[in-house]
Formats: C-alpha cells, structure tokens, sequence
C-alpha cells in the first residue's frame, strides 16, 4: 500500500526504488543483513512440493515455527502449504533441511546462540544452527529470500554465515500513558522477530497507568488502570509467545517515581499523604514512593516475589528515572532520615532505594536494570543501566564497570528518519578506545516507543518500519552503512510486515479516513505523504494534552518519514550534481512539483469540510508555496540565470517559516527546496 | 481505500459520489434503509462527554453489545470513549437512552421481534425497542448516523421506525471446499450484523471436507479435514458470538450425497465398497450414502444427538441435492430394496431418506431444512425448502404448503453485480397471486458464498460489500428499488465495514502485491479494477481446478464489481443522453479513456516480470484496445460525424472478442464502450 501512496507524490520511484532482479547480495530482500551473505548463480523452486525435514535436537519452539513457516509461505506465495506435513529425519528428499545442533535453555538467556548458517544450493535448502534460536533466526532470513520472476518463486541459491553484533536488541513499548491491547503486542513481536529483535521492554507502570493483573494487590490494576490491563493469563500468553518468537520479556515497573498509578490504589506508598488519582497529563510529577519507610519494601518484596513468578526473565527493570524532589524535601522525615544516614542528597537516597530494591530483586533470582539515574557511586555493577540521555554516555558507563544498553538516539517518539537512528551505533567513536572487557559490557540497544502520542491506531506506524533501521544496526556488522541501500531494503521489509497482518499503513488510512468522513481521500494521503509530525516534545509544548485528548488529527496519522520526500530528495541531488542525468531528473522534479501544488486545490474542499481538517489548512498553503518556490529555482538553474536578491530574501523568508510546525508539523520537503534554492547561486 | 483506489480511474468522482452533505434520508449512509425514516433539522453532538443509560428487561448482551458500541464509535472518531460507564436507570442526563421493553429468547427464533424505534432529538438520542434483538438492530442504525462536518462528529435529529420485511435474511458460507479459520467468520458475522442479517448458514461438510470435531465419531474429522476443521470450543464461540450480535446460527450437513468427505472415515455409510478419499476436485461426484441400511440410520442419529447439542438453533440442514444416481442403480441390494418397497424411481428413494432423516431429527428436536431437490409428495410440509435452482420457483413452493427461502439469485459465486442481486425479490412479479397465508410461508433468502474459488485472502471481497443489497433487499421496504441511490449507500457501507476491520481491499491489495514481488502496484491496481472475474461455472469449465491449487491469480484478485467502471458508465450514459452536461461528461470520459490506455504501458513491464501476471498480457491488451474504440467513438459523437462501415464492422468485431473471457476474466467496460460505438449511429 506505501507504494501506491507514493505514486501520488513522486511518479518515476518504479525502476529506480524496486524492483524484482537480483544481481548482488544488496539487491536481496534482507534486513538485517546478515553478517556473510555470498550470491551464487541458481535457484531453488518454491512450489507445492516443497517440504521441510527437521533434525537434531528437538524443542517444542520448533515445529511451531514450521507452522508459522509454512503459514507465511502461503501468505507470501498462495500456495497452500498450510497442512503440509514435516518430514521426519530418515527422509532425505525434502526441500529444505533444518538441523538444529543443541538443546534451548528453558528460559531464554541473553547468551542464547543466536547464529546459524543458511545454504541455499542445487541440494536444496539447507538451515544449521547450535541452537532453537538460531532456526529461529535462519528462518526468518530464509522468508526474505523467497522472491518471484518470470518462471516461479524461488530462493536464489546463497551462502549465509550469521549472527549477531550485540546480544541486546530490544524494543521497549509503553502501554502506561496509552494501553495496547494484546493482540497489538503480538503484532509488535511478530515485526520483531522479523528482524531478528530479541528484547522486549515493556514498561508497564508510570503516572498515567498500571497494566498488570496483580493478585497479591489487585487495588493497583483495579484503581490504577481504568480496567485497560493485561490479565496475568494474557502475560502468560504474550510472554509465551514472545519465547516462540526467540524473544525476551522484560517487565518495567517504574519506581520510585512516575508512580501515581500505583499511588492511587495505595496511598500509604507516598511520600506525601493522599489521596492520588490516575494522572492524565504528561510531563514530570511529583507522587514519588517513599524510600524510608519498611513498609515500602516489605510491599515492594511482595509485589515482585508475584511478578518474579510471572516474569520468568533474569532481568527486572525498575525504571528509577526522573525522580522529582519536591515531596522528599517537603517532608520532615525524610529529611531526618536522610540526615540520620548521612545522606547528603536526595540522589544518595534514592541509591539507598534502589540497594534495597537490589537486595530484593536479587532474592527472588533477579537481576536489576534502570535507567541511568540509577547511576551512583554506590550502585553495584551487577546492576544494567540503561542510556537515555545525552550523559552518561555509553562509554563511560561501561568505563564505570557496567553493562549498558543504549536507548539515547533511539527515541521512537523523536519523530526522527530511520537514517537518524541507523547513524547511532552503542559502539560508536567514543567507544573506540575502551578495552576489550570494557567494550564487551556494552550489551546492546533498545528502541523505545514512549506513548504520549501513540495508541493503537497509530502505534504500528511510528515504530515500523524505521525500528528495522535500529534492528540492523544492532543485529549487522558495523560496517554497513548506506543508509540508502538500508532504505532500499527497509521498503521490502516494510511489505513484508503488512503481508504478516502488520496495520502500519492501513491504519493510517483508515485515520485519514476517518477525517474526511466519507470524502474521496486520495488528496489528503496526497498532502499527508508531505507532512512530518513533529516530536513528543515539540507537541506537550504546543498545547494541553492528555490521556483522554483523541489522538485523531493529521499530526496522529501522518508518519514519521515520508519516503516521497526522500526519493524527492534525491532527484534534487541528481539535478544538482548528476550532471549526466540532471536533465531527465530536472523533468521529473518539475512534474512532481507540479503535481503537488496542484494538489493544494484538490484537496481544499476536504479541509473546508471537516473540523479535525480544518487546521492543515496553512501548511497545506505553506506546501503549495513551497513547490511554487522550487519551480522558480528550476528556471533559473536551468535557464542558468542569477535569481535577484529580492527573489533570494523572499525564498530565504519562506524556508525560514516553514521551519515553525504548523498544525504541530512541518512539511517534508523543506530541505529539497532549500537544497534547489542554494543551487541557483 | 476503495475511495483512492478509484482515483486512478476515474477522477472525477469526489463530488458526484460522495460528500459529508445531507438534505434527505437517502443521503443518510444507512444501509439497509429503515423502514420509516424522516430527517428533522438539528444534531447531536458527538464528543467525549456522550453516555449511554440502559434502562428495562436485562439480558447480558445488551451491556457487551454497548462495549462494542463505544469500541466502534471509537474507532470511527478517534475520541477515547472505551472507558466510558454505562449510566444507570436513574441518570437523566445520558446523550442516548436506551429502553429494551422485553427479555430475549433463550435460543433466538424465527419470531424474533427486530423491530426498533429510534429518535434523535434536542432531548438527545431514545432507542426503544420490544427486545434486545430490537436494540441491537437499533444500534447499529445509530452507528451508521454518525457523521461529521466543519463543527463536530454528530448524529442529525431523525425520527426511525424500522424493522425487518422478511425474517430470514442469510448468509451461506462454504467452508467445506475452502476452509475458513474462525477469525474470518467472525469478521463475516460482524458485517452481517452491521447490515442486519439474522441467519448464518455453515455448510459444515461436503465432499471435500468435514470441518466440525466429532467426538461421537472422531474420523470425521481426523480423516475428513486435512487438519482443519472447528473444534467444538470454537463452534460453541462462534455460536456465542454470533447470538451477541442477533444472528441465528443453521449447521448444513449435506447428505446423502455431497458426502465423500463422510466416506473417506466411515466407508460402511456408502452405497458402494470404498475406500474413498477426500475429494480434491470440483462438481458432482458419486459417492452417495446408503439409505438403505438400518446402520446409516442409527450413526445418523448418534452424530445428529451430538449436533443437536452443539448447534441450539431449532433448524437444522441436511442439504439433500444433486443426488449423482451411479451408486444407487449399480447396487443390486439397492435396486431390490426399491422394488421391496414400491420406489418408482430414485427421488422415491430420497424422499425416503429425507423421511428418516426428519424422524431422527425431530426427535432429537429440531426441524428440517434442504435443498429444493427435497421437494416430493411425500415431504412432510414441516420441511422448510431453500430453493437455489430456477425451477421450482418459490411461489410454486409456497403453493405447495412449504415454508420456503430464496437463494437462486443470491449465489454471490456467479461473480453477478450488487445490483443483479438487489432486483431478486422473493416476493417478486410472480408471487403476487399469492393467498396471504401463502405469501406467509416465503421466510426471506440467503445469499450464497460456495467457495470452490474462495479462500480466506479474497472471501471478504467475494462476499462484501455485495451482500449488503441483499441484505437490504430482505430487510427494507420493497418499494426501494434506485439502485443507483443503493450503489451510494453501500460506498459508505464498504467504509464502515473496513473501518470494522473487515478486509475486503486490504486483501486484494495484499494479493496484488504477491503478484507483482516488490514492485510497485500502482499499475497493477489501476488495471485490476478494469476486470471482472468469472463465475464459479466459467471457471470450472476453463481449467482443471482442485482445492490443491493456489488461487493467486489476478482472477481470484479482481473484485467482482468495479464501481470505476460503474461510475463511468454513468459518465457515458450522460454524454449520450444529458444534454445541459454532455460536453462536461465528454471531457471526463475522454480523461478517463486516455489514462486507462495510457495505463497499458505502465502495467506492461509488471506483467511481464512475474509468472503469475504474464497470463494477463492479452486482456491488458483488450482493455486499452476498448478505450480506444470508446475514444473513437467519442470522437464520431463530438464532431457529430458518421462512422464509416468498416468502423463499425471492426468495432462489433472487437466488442464481441471482449465478451469471452481472458485468463478468466472479462473487462468491466464493455458495456459502456458498446452504448458509446452504438451512440455513433
């Protein structure tokens, strides 16, 4: 569905984006790229005979996932496979041969073995691994090979030796602020798998929410969450299905602060009296636990002896982020408690919390991650912490003797290109010169997906498919940068997704549907194709928000990165720079250009019509005018004329305004036209 | 989707189709139309502060079906009702007050009362109905009220009086030679509930797969499904669920032939030595049940004893038709029992068989239900007969004393447009002579969904949004017969059942994009909604076809109805005969004409990159040489010119090419290219 979004935006993208050959291991549909891919000359037919014998070590992961294989392959072929039987290992005509070398652990560790080797020969198929893992992983890189041409689908013969940079590639879900039904969360871990993510975050408690089930404190989903928690069966299942997956479930339950939910089933946790209530707003709050009274952790040591069980994970996460100050320096016994034990700042209290926490967690077989105001002189380094802003730096956490994982530059809800984030590596310059121990503690990176903004209509769309550029960067080796080639495969992958009932685009539309009431909405997929929502921050600061605010305008539905504007981009650059194909690019340009300020018109009257429209109406003049203003640079580049100063003033006025969001966006082709205009110099 | 997808077709559709405007109840997006409707001036906002109170007889589905209620209304304007309490009886103040006046039947019948009123007016919205099949029917009339403009989301004031025409409005779907997994049921029962039909017909067992667990007789289902089939658990959900949303649900067991399926288990049921195997291809096959012998009757009864249970509707279905004789005269103890018992022929033998089955079936309590090849002198008149071939006609039926139902017409299979199906009344011209008393005994109709070229990618766009003029038919009064006036109705039905999460175009969208490997689709779409695939008969007599074969071809793609096509239709009709917009009409049609030739060459290299689109090189071809000839003509028109002969000869020519099928398809403008070359003359 994307491409033909796109069609309306940039009409050449056919030969030049995608394409059915394949010539090099680039050309693959593969993401991530494996860590040795050779392309050799042959295929193997995928048709009706196909069949799949599985050898070695036997797990119960395993045939499922030959379920789901030959599911995806009826998806993706329409040939049914779906009743297919398994060969058993005696017999030694099947088509692909899976052989897996040892046993999985009864609980996935961050040291599973992930790797596996993948042939694909006049043999047939053929699919290695030390580990269920390992299938796991081979299998999804076997999905992306199949492609289809003249003669049949096939998967070209290919030598594949893979495994992963970092052991840690998670993506961390907030359903606190916005709850997601269960059946979003497996869509989400089905994405992951995809791309060989194996961590999932899921921050489960803040301010706005409590999303699980708790028996031992049934008041906390009772009065915490508005009835929109996961039941501790539905846990169960997603955590199940997350193991089938290859995928790790890391419960966050964030303390002391961003604890209001938890504050309003009992009061008695605070640090100030109550009564709370659920908050609806965003932002940094005041409730905050209270870390000196026994009560707190006696309650805490019950709640995570039922959530230990439920989570069978090693790792417990307890948030320990942005703790407002403002109730422990109220209170005159906290004040004396902190004098009592020679605190000097509340930051040494809340290391005095976060020990206790520790020696609890650690009780019930847990090992303790936080974010990285967790940092402190006296924190263990069995501790993990988790980088999100701009220091602690990696490095220096690990220099520190902690493991880290990366989430600084992986904010989902930034609202950056999936080449931002692509460009972030936990190991990057300043990582050069850490020791070997030190390097090997930096563990990974998590995408994080923070939910001010998303719900379930539009969550699909901001972490897919950019989070795939993140599970490269973490999966692939490092020296795989073209970000271009990266979004070659990205548009693939993101086909892929949707074929295994992902809902990033049609989601979308369905938005934009929904806005334009029963109207023809071509022309506003048209203009939202243009339009980038602005971050998180950019919108708390436009306005009042809520959890109870609809998610329901432009700025909800338009996505993160708009391909059209990226494969607008790079006509530009061919007009300016590729002076062999500067004239055909230069058409082009001007005939897209054209088509978009045409559509200013088009798609006028449904603006007029609806109220949740109504607002667009200036950036859509302020598109339209962009266009006008690089039509203008074509003529003079062109025609090769100087542009007067009146003309450059004017220009410089327009790319300077439309750098302010309107309608909380901004448009999507500012830099292009930028670009051109600086070309008529 | 649909809306976009039809942009590429015809452009000028925006303001003639469909607008947020409404003046009249025919602009409401109600569909069936009520009863009684009259529009008033006024609305009710929709927004966060809207409550629900729910006041009179209790049942426990009328508080899920106001979950839904929310959910959906949620869905269809983004604003966070899901949370919202239902108010008690005692507040005044709720937005919609619903009254339900009496309790629901324990297991739903055929006089079920439906009928609802509902008002909105400046005391806010009052749905009363006598029972809560009533206020369901009720609330989604409200559903479809929802609209929005400049101001607000909102209901107009309108007074309804509604309830049903005929009380048997069905749908039939084959899930014997195409399996469907429960999930897509439950998407069919949601859009039947939306367009208020009240009898799912499961055809449960043909000869080409028994899909209900038998416990009685586990080899039904263990050798009779491949592995699929309806546990017993999911059967008695999908029986919940469809009692939820005011649907009767009728199993069809289809014997004595249809059987194979049966055989291939229990081979002693047959008339002739087996051993049988599922049938794998289509048409009407020998295998035949023995209803000469005591033991077919008494495992007859042991698996009805269990069914009887499992499926609480009162009626049951034991099929009955296209007996194949074969087996029946080759058995010398067949023929003897015939003569033993004075059977003139084989229909003697049926009705015997028929007989049997009705005692085993009343005593375990429930009626009969067939085919029309049940029909004989010995029939019981307690026998209801759905009649699916052209003779007996219906009234005939009626006349005879028999309840019966209409389906010849409603057979969604032949690939016939909604509107071919909205003319079929079963109270047509010819039961006009009725008695009252006879015209009592036509209950209504069910469409038909046969699935020998379904599967579960394109049964949604088989089966909807067509169904809803039948639907309609059934429902509405028969006065309402502008099927110009339904076509638009059902563009707004097609909307709200996407935005239900049907998938009737996501599907076909995601079976393009397997035809084409990665390539852009744009093309591709623009000429598949120019195509119109061929009935189950055509087909069947093309190809060899089995339920082993992939249906993932263009034909199984195409969507049975082009409303491009449709909608240009209408475009010709007033370039020939509205003269104040001929020469506005002209200019669109010659627009249209242009792009849908030009599109040829774009869709070309698709085509000739995968295996799957090259068959559809030739039709391509077609279709850009009838916008030709239409432009041609057009051309004539304009200049008021008269074609010479050998025009009009080559015209005929092509025009009688188009009308045999290519690749088992046709074009979908044909016709209209055909009144534009006789608009010549």
């Amino acid at each position: 569905m994307k491409q033909f979004q796109d069609l309306f935006c940039v009409a050449m993208n056919i030969a030049i984006l995608l394409s059915n050959a394949i010539a090099a291991p680039q050309d693959l549909h593969l993401l991530p790229m494996p860590a040795h891919v050779s392309l050799e000359t042959g295929r193997v037919a995928i048709d009706s005979a196909f069949t799949v014998q599985l050898s070695g070590c036997s797990d119960p992961r395993l045939p499922r996932a030959l379920d789901r294989l030959f599911q995806r392959m009826e998806a993706g072929t329409g040939i049914p496979f779906a009743s297919q039987p398994i060969a058993g290992p005696d017999i030694k005509s099947a088509t692909m041969k899976i052989h897996c070398g040892g046993p999985g652990e009864a609980v996935q560790s961050i040291m599973a073995n992930e790797s596996y080797q993948l042939e694909v020969t006049d043999q047939g198929v053929r699919l290695t691994a030390p580990s269920p893992i390992g299938v796991l992983r081979g299998i999804e890189t076997f999905l992306q090979l199949i492609v289809l041409d003249q003669q049949s689908f096939f998967v070209p013969f290919v030598k594949i030796e893979d495994k992963p940079r970092f052991r840690w590639r998670g993506l961390l879900v907030d359903v606190s602020r916005h709850w997601e039904p269960p059946e979003v969360i497996r869509r989400n871990l089905d994405a992951m798998a995809a791309v060989k993510m194996n961590v999932f975050h899921w921050h489960l408690s803040d301010d706005q929410g409590f999303r699980v089930e708790s028996r031992v404190f049934p008041k906390l989903h009772q009065k915490g969450s508005d009835g929109k928690y996961y039941t501790q069966a539905e846990v169960q299942e997603i955590v199940a299905y997350a193991r089938d997956r290859g995928i790790r479930v890391i419960p966050e339950f964030d303390v002391p602060a961003h604890s209001t939910s938890w504050l309003a089933a009992y009061p008695e946790l605070a640090s100030a009296p109550g009564p709370y209530e659920i908050e609806r707003s965003w932002g940094v709050f005041e409730p905050c636990m209270d870390p000196t009274k026994e009560t707190t952790y006696s309650f805490l040591d019950s709640f995570i002896a039922e959530m230990a069980h439920l989570f069978p994970d090693k790792y417990f996460h307890i948030g320990g982020d942005e703790v407002n100050e403002k109730q422990w320096n109220a209170s005159a016994r906290i004040r004396a408690f902190k004098a009592r034990h020679h605190f000097k700042d509340n930051r040494d209290l809340q290391a005095y919390f976060t020990r206790r926490l520790r020696q609890i967690l650690n009780k019930h077989g847990k090992k303790v991650m936080g974010w990285d105001e967790i940092l402190h002189p006296d924190l263990p380094k069995s501790v993990v912490v988790q980088i999100w802003r701009r220091q602690p730096a990696i490095d220096d956490v690990a220099r520190r003797g902690y493991a880290g994982i990366l989430s600084y530059g992986y904010y989902l809800d930034a609202m950056r290109p999936a080449s931002f984030h692509y460009d972030v590596d936990p190991l990057g310059k300043k990582a050069e010169n850490l020791t070997a121990e030190e390097t090997a503690r930096i563990l990974g990176g998590e995408a994080c997906m923070w939910a001010e903004f998303v719900n379930s209509d539009n969550i699909e769309s901001r972490i897919w498919p950019r989070t795939a550029a993140i599970a490269e960067r973490l999966w692939s080796p490092s020296g795989l940068t073209d970000a271009r080639n990266m979004y070659r495969r990205l548009e693939y992958l993101d086909q892929e997704l949707e074929l295994m009932g992902l809902r990033q685009h049609f989601n979308n539309l369905e938005m934009l549907q929904r806005m334009a009431g029963s109207q023809d909405i071509a022309p506003l997929i048209r203009l939202s194709n243009l339009l980038i929502p602005t971050g998180n921050g950019v919108r708390q600061r436009t306005r009042k928000y809520s959890s109870l605010t609809p998610l329901n305008r432009m700025v909800d539905a338009a996505s993160p990165e708009s391909s059209a504007a990226l494969q607008f981009d790079d006509l530009v650059k061919s007009v300016l720079s590729d002076r062999s194909h500067a004239a055909e690019a230069t058409q082009q340009v001007r005939k897209t250009l054209t088509n978009w300020r045409e559509n200013e018109f088009r798609v006028k009257p449904l603006l007029e019509s609806s109220f949740l429209l109504e607002e667009i109406q200036p950036i859509n003049k302020m598109v339209a005018e962009l266009c006008s203003k690089g039509l203008q640079a074509l003529d003079y580049i062109e025609s090769n004329q100087k542009a007067p100063e009146a003309w450059q003033k004017e220009t410089a006025d327009l790319l300077s305004l439309a750098e302010k969001p309107q309608a909380e966006m901004l448009p999507a082709i500012t830099a292009s036209i930028k670009r051109l205009a600086e070309g008529v110099r």
